[in-house]
């Protein structure tokens, strides 16, 4: 392009530093899915990558409680994958291979969702690349229903779909069928259940116990409390505080090997921003704490 | 009909079962009152139930805190109470008919607001079945006025009314005026105010206490926190956390025979599902917790 | 069910009359179809039966134009039909099936979409039982792709589908793709542009006249101007006022037998009542002019 | 105040000028009155006078058309009239006393809604001080009930209360009840009809021309076309264009003595402005009619 | 990028198309400008390109008016420009600069706003270059003021500063002030007025015939009729339909010879995505108009 | 004014009682500075101020805390402060000049924002006026840069520039950049971080130590948790909750002789109302602390 000016792009996350960087030299790839297939109740998370990514420019880029600037090492976001006339198998096929691809340039891959549906091929790659791969899930719904109005791939049916990859340490999970409890004592999966997981102190130990070494996060958003993340299509009461989320991840990269995450389903809300400055505040806390722990935090 | 087909049914709690059922058999009975009148701030709780049983749809069946599904048993919603031609005092009466009817077919009712005003009645259909009932009332407002420009039956004179037939149980208030706080001496409620009711940790122990074995509850819906539910028209900052009203709410399902209840002034704010859900599983919370405990709760 | 009060039904066409009415008794037929799989750009439509029929109550039943009230005549509305669990052929099977049945009983029939997919259905059931059967469509686009996303029922295919049943006479047209076009010589449809129709200042004549004698009449709501129709998923400027488009359906019912109708498209927009009212009061305008028309119109 | 410093004042219509003015030396009386007591399918017309003046500091003081600025003529605006704690007869007193002491005063007065109840007391006060007035309405609805919801000040009712006071010409009716229809060949008014009055390519000069010479101007927001302004309770669509509406404002202006005049039904919309500030301008256009013709236009 | 999908670009007008066009073959630049400032009442232009360009995927590639599919001779989008962080001048610079280098490409610039300040720079560029240049202006406003609020780049000065290198042409003008109209006499501008400038009929060919034969065209969004486009900071009742502008504006490139255009003041309003649309339309009619007049127009 | 009615004034802090009260006779002084000219993400501050005094009309005016009604002392709340068309330099000059004068007539000043910078020319008044003085400063954002984006008094400054006269306490810090943490040592400031602050259960008692005897407390409400008050341009998770908030306000003003406040950064979100009641609920707070300490609290 023979026309040089600065320029704004709303849609490379932090925003546009002076020293740019490219997909070669980053350490960290962002890769927007804004994947919305199956959503049952509102949809919307289309939309969820580009608002997310869009406020993700207003994020500080000094992280004061790891006290590092991770966004200099190289964020690269990747353009918005579209899967939208694919079919079902094509589109989860193409993002385990890009996803692959990824992970084989040796890169921390976050995804921005989009449906939970996008986990499970995600998890595949990394999986095949990571002997032993376990998955921590924060989520509101256990998203273990073997299918869904058919459909194998529906997000109700993320985390079953999941289970053929990897082992899951559920967390926050306040939305679980009976079809999913009576499948349960065969899958391998651990639940800590909202409604009880705080009564034992040590709940946080126990959950990243539970994990392997090698781990890839999954952060439904609606595992938060819809206080916080009202911009989720099946909101459900009660769920984890800004403070034990960061808490939880904070000691699963410090004790474990976090290869690679996503955060999904941000259904954007028309007029309130808020959630999706949250949102993008999450993926940058994702990477300080990959990144930047042993920095010198605030104190 | 001699028409037959698959048919959505908005207006059901919890949407429409292949089984179907009556009023006749089941033991639940759902009345939605949208009752509007006399609210001061944001006018709205008209679309309460509406926006409540919408919602109601998406709710998990499956409750894991006890471990059963309620809705399995039969719940069966009336069609909307249409008070808006009558005068107040025929509305009231109307309520009071109509709550002693469902009462005297041996149903758990619980009652969908519109505005607080509608408690009084049924709660004096309810004591007189129930000899000796006691009310335990989730509330950001005390509602103990006389009356409220000119008005005896406004929703802030709810619970003075309410008083007139059983005593009450006040908790969460942090919204209270001076002539209310006059008048306290001679009435026979007992109060946790907001602001101090956690500095004693057995408050829940000591609010489940003082209640009588039968129990109505009625849950304003800003008795919440805001940042919880913000879908009320008169929000105070302060209030009951999620996990704080469930706790309550299941002691007092254990220990005591809760008659009916109601959860009223749901105000939809457009564009904002959330607490219309919110509001939704906590109507199921109560049924859960009525019929469900004892079951094998998830673990 | 043995308890009697007063009710609303917002989800009767107009309310609830004092008299009552039932669906062997009353001669129009209101069928509700939220169908909605396959919008492209912003989905919503899901709602727009509900949100039409609440409006609806807010209807003057007297139509001073025509100088009747039809609503007396006895309107009766149909459960929303549920397609969602259905494969596509299978929902467009029944939709032939129920409304085939209505007509059957001698109803004037009007579906209220839901997605302009719904409309072919019927017209083959109305063309089955009305030979010659020439539709009317009210729209921005022409829907005539063979296939869209490799789908034969989207609604960007409406009307290819149903020029498989009937000719079609498309009014207001502003969007229209090059294979559409090209395919225009061999299909069975005349259309009125709107960047041109209204060259001749007898274009409604012409239109009227190019319609069989029995009429099946389609109105897309993205055929009205958008402002004042801004509720659509796909908003296209220009269109027909309501000036136009009222007389141009008066002078259909007048010459014309129209034998069944449908109002699709609507996409409620949270917080903006104003479109939801407008198509309700369209529903009306065309129950007026079908059953009103001879009446004593104010002047 | 002994302090001093450059003070905005939202509720001043047009803003705060240097010169300022006081009610003694303005020639331009507003008065805003939030009554909103009987409204039935949307509230909110409590908070139109505030939004309406709070646009207005954006109209541009110098009108085009008729070449005048006459805001600087004085314009004063008094305090919001607190009609909520009165009964409805005591309100509608209140209301005749105060507009009969400002017309007493030799002001031109524009009240501004606040619901339509409010024009029957005003035209009372300036009926008595101009034999033989008679109204200009702009409105979708007759409002010829003679009673509704059991009530007699009902907006729905609030011409035919005003038809106590003096006659009435009404335009752009689309709403009349059959009830009201039985009861035209009794009452003083005559009405063009939305439907049919452009029929006749005269109708302004028909319309003014049965006014007598003293005219009180009520425009009802939703007379005009709902695409222009959608911010109103009941819209239905069809209605005057802003250019329809301001050619009909003119002449009347033109060719009568306009003694007083009221904008109401304004319902804002969170989020939208536009219909605000539009009923902000016509406040202006009402008043640069009077007070601005015989100026220089703008050619 | 060494990753192989297919992507979603929302930020490329009309999509991502299978050719894919880079700027050096592509006949058409889009230059996203979200300069936002000065706005006084509501600000919000910086959303706007973002929203125009988001909103012109949906558009229909083929204009059915022209007879052609402009998008396939190549429209390539520039990344936003940013000059938030330059002084005025500065940015006025920058702009003028690279404005002047894409005319110097032989590429028919459209540039979208932003605020109107825009203007002034691009017509500079464009003027050098056009020997005789004039400007066509759509807009609510006269944009006449020499400064506003000390500032001589407001949007309230855009076209004061564009008449210091072109003759302007100002049409749907409803807004001026006592100051602008002092000044008209020195100036080198026509005036259109909205109030009357339908008075003829041929206005259409006034208005092109007073331009030169090198034309620049502006387009402030609030020149158009705010019920069609209520997405400005100040909306202004009357005003152009979208036919009378889509004529004015097909006449001005039937004659002359359009340089460059640019469509400003896009204040995009949460949750409403209809006048985005419209705007991303507007832009694609401006192009059908440069490149496929002379094409097969649907009859 | 001739003529007497009951009156609302939307803009009298807690609407206006009977008795009034008069500048000179209030110990308390709302002063609303709409200020908004560099917030960088949504603007809208400007709007602050309006929605705080509307929404605190519905504030109940007994506190039950502290058991006193402060109303009654007398709260007089004076027009709103336009500094809209001054320069940067010459608006801090009419805030110190007029919140000293404020001062110096000893009433206890509130200041309603408005955006942040407004805080160190009345911070600099207070402290002319009050040796030794410290801030209690609650806010997301340390706000410590020297200038941004050029700026001297940009928001993002403002605690930088309060250091110029007082030492601060910042509490609930979570948004600090590596420029700001390289300036601490040189900063006579104590920071608590939000992350951190926590864990020393004695925090409170340790920020409320740091403070010198006479204290200005500045609340940029963006320092409570977003789920509690979303509607601030820059909303970062985490922060304290409203119980947290009140606990450290309640002992500062226990402990030590605030001099003056304010609340700043509200950014109203149209459609929500919830914000805009908790500010309001807010301000009342620190006046109950303020003066109603030492009454006889519920209990």
């Amino acid at each position: 392009m023979p026309i040089d000016y600065d320029r704004l792009d709303p849609y490379q996350f932090g925003g546009v530093l002076p020293s740019g960087c490219r997909y070669d030299n980053a350490p960290v790839i962002i890769l927007p899915v804004p994947f919305d297939r199956t959503t049952s109740y509102m949809s919307g998370t289309r939309h969820g990558p580009r608002e997310l990514l869009l406020a993700s420019a207003q994020v500080e880029l000094w992280d004061e409680e790891v006290g590092a600037d991770v966004h200099s090492r190289g964020i690269f976001t990747l353009p918005e994958m579209d899967l939208s006339s694919a079919t079902l198998d094509a589109a989860m096929a193409t993002l385990q291979r890009v996803s692959g691809d990824i992970l084989d340039h040796d890169k921390f891959l976050v995804t921005i969702g989009g449906e939970h549906s996008i986990t499970s091929p995600i998890v595949a790659a990394a999986a095949a690349r990571h002997k032993g791969l376990s998955v921590l899930q924060i989520d509101a719904h256990a998203d273990l229903r073997d299918s869904y109005l058919s459909q194998k791939h529906s997000h109700a049916c993320a985390m079953r779909r999941t289970l053929e990859h990897a082992k899951v340490i559920q967390v926050g999970i306040r939305n679980i069928s009976e079809e999913e409890i009576r499948a349960l004592p065969e899958l391998q999966t651990t639940i800590f259940y909202d409604w009880n997981m705080r009564e034992d102190p040590d709940w946080i130990d126990r959950a990243t116990g539970a994990l392997s070494d090698a781990v890839y996060v999954t952060i439904d958003l609606d595992g938060l409390d819809p206080a916080t993340m009202p911009a989720v299509g099946t909101p459900e009461p009660g769920g984890l505080s800004w403070r034990e989320l960061t808490t939880l991840l904070r000691r699963t990269f410090e004790r474990k090997a976090v290869v690679a995450a996503d955060v999904v389903e941000l259904s954007p809300i028309p007029g309130l921003v808020t959630p999706n400055f949250i949102a993008a505040r999450l993926v940058y806390k994702l990477l300080s704490y990959r990144f930047g722990l042993g920095g010198r935090s605030a104190t």
